[in-house]
């Protein structure tokens, strides 16, 4: 790493160079370099763009309906900046684009940039590269950030979490919806899509998943009427207040991905829940949670690797792990003699 | 908490003194008063009691074939502790005692000792609660503990693989088996049991189960094949080699345990499972495994404790997010004011 590299990049990638852009990008996923630096300088410039975060199963058609909504974005001369995150793959960088080369309109265009952030090489820190990747774009100026990830386990719903507006993609007939019932997808979609509904079954599939929001929604309210503020008969009685009007109930959509049926459609929804998020104040609701998740998930990060160089320091886990097995020590008192004198030295600075 | 009270009650413990016994896994459960320090004093004592893991999905007739197991091992005037652990439910102490009055010869035994544990009050800390109460049964002199867990999930078979020996429970034709080769549960146990092996479907789930076995250890044959120093041609000349005999192949076993039909069999299959770990070894590398995620997991918890308290000291986590989602900061920065003092301290103290 260059002394200065930083500004440098700074400059350029807020100046429009995608080159900078680029290699900004691939030091958030190496975590390489002064990547910290260069995410805390590009941070003051964030917050401007919309971000959506598209989830399902693979097989739904998740890559196409992004590559359609794209080309949707790119009509209307706005930037897109997508990053697809493959939790499982082992590839990164260029694989993703070379995939994409079907995208046809994108290519060679520099109003869009497509990127693959993979699991590999920092484990459990997937979503924290992803959110810095997003602020990569958001400050370079794309009008639109899409995050795309496969499937429903616990990695995929934090990526997808970090976005504005989640996109819930299921295919017909599939049998999806249970098993995403069952990884908490439901709660956490914004907008649900059934797409290559053209196959049989799709109207069926949307009926399941109305049914299965509309379970969700009556026991979020009966929630709110058991332990909130709100009485629920006296809001039935007013027929309209606040709270219900402005409730957003999620959309079921039905998209053909292939052709392109229902992707404006999608577009509209998309907005009509931005623009929901920014009248309720839910979008800086949102934008706090996230961020309070995104220091403990940051300081709990920097205190493993802290807890493990002092491990190191004490002849490694290795060591250590066969003295308690030997019953030399024991557990608590190793991590009394590691972190005994940190909690000292914090209690007397703070006193 | 009473000055003194931990030696007295280790005294006791160590004793034979069942009130004090129970006493100490209420603290360990709650966390409370000085139950590191009790811990601490009860682990040189540990190390001779066979611990036993089952788990498997609700319905498929744990309590009972735990019950009858313990009667089997009462029997044998054997001592049994178990550790009933649910984590989802909101009971804890005598609530399971309670339910536990159908194991007629168990009330009033003082050679055996129940004890349910919830999940609610330590998130996360499960698995280092139970590991500790384990230790409470071990020091007591119990010569067998039976961890008894619900479920397939991350905390459940964090929790069963605490045990020596982790035995997976499936009903028939539930489809139970291919759940729990999703969620990796086969790969963690070392003795399977079709319970209610008098209903139809037993003996078909049962070579299910076999099959997947197999073929999972053929995997891991040629991963050693691929990656070890043994050579799968010469072993299989060989005819017998130590590694052939001494690979532990998972026996599938069929039981009813609502009649006893085949309690003693896996009793048989256990001890088997044990004098297995002895004689390869295993069992002291299984403990300095277990030792190491211990001493990881510890170290985990009391860091994030350290870290909740500065966030504390910075106004909570609630005021530090507003800024950040203003733009005030960002979370590198944060992560950098909150831990850099510890960082440079800890290099000072180490130079």
């Amino acid at each position: 790493m260059t002394e200065g590299a930083t500004p440098d990049l700074v400059v350029d990638l807020l100046g429009g160079d995608m080159r900078a852009l680029a290699r900004t990008i691939t030091r958030i996923e190496n975590r390489s370099g002064d990547y910290r630096d260069l995410v805390s300088a590009l941070y003051p410039h964030t917050g401007s763009a919309s971000v959506v975060g598209i989830t399902g199963s693979p097989g739904a058609g998740k890559s196409t309906l992004v590559d359609e909504l794209v080309s949707h974005y790119r009509e209307n001369d706005e930037t897109v900046g997508v990053i697809a995150v493959d939790p499982s793959s082992p590839y990164t960088g260029g694989a993703v684009l070379g995939d994409r080369i079907r995208m046809g309109s994108a290519v060679g265009d520099h109003g869009v940039f497509v990127r693959s952030m993979s699991a590999r090489g920092h484990l459990g820190g997937l979503s924290t590269a992803t959110v810095d990747a997003v602020k990569a774009f958001d400050a370079f100026g794309m009008d639109r950030v899409v995050i795309e990830t496969v499937g429903a386990g616990q990695n995929e719903v934090d990526v997808v979490r970090t976005a504005d507006t989640v996109v819930v993609l299921v295919q017909p007939g599939s049998g999806d919806d249970v098993q995403m019932l069952k990884a908490g997808i439901l709660e956490i979609g914004d907008v649900f899509v059934v797409n290559k509904a053209d196959l049989d079954g799709a109207e069926r599939t949307a009926a399941d998943l109305e049914e299965m929001l509309e379970l969700r929604g009556s026991e979020e309210r009966t929630r709110v009427g058991h332990h909130g503020a709100v009485e629920v008969d006296s809001v039935a009685d007013d027929g309209e207040t606040e709270d219900e009007s402005d409730a957003w109930s999620p959309p079921v959509l039905q998209t053909v991905a292939t052709t392109g049926d229902g992707i404006a459609g999608l577009a509209t929804t998309l907005d009509g829940h931005r623009a929901h998020l920014e009248r309720t104040g839910e979008r800086e609701s949102r934008a706090r949670t996230r961020a309070a998740a995104e220091v403990r998930t940051l300081l709990r990060q920097d205190t493993a690797d802290l807890v493990e160089t002092e491990l190191r320091r004490r002849g490694g886990i290795d060591e250590v792990a066969a003295r308690v097995a030997e019953r030399e020590t024991d557990p608590y008192t190793v991590a009394d003699e590691l972190l005994g004198p940190l909690r000292d030295y914090l209690a007397e600075v703070n006193d």
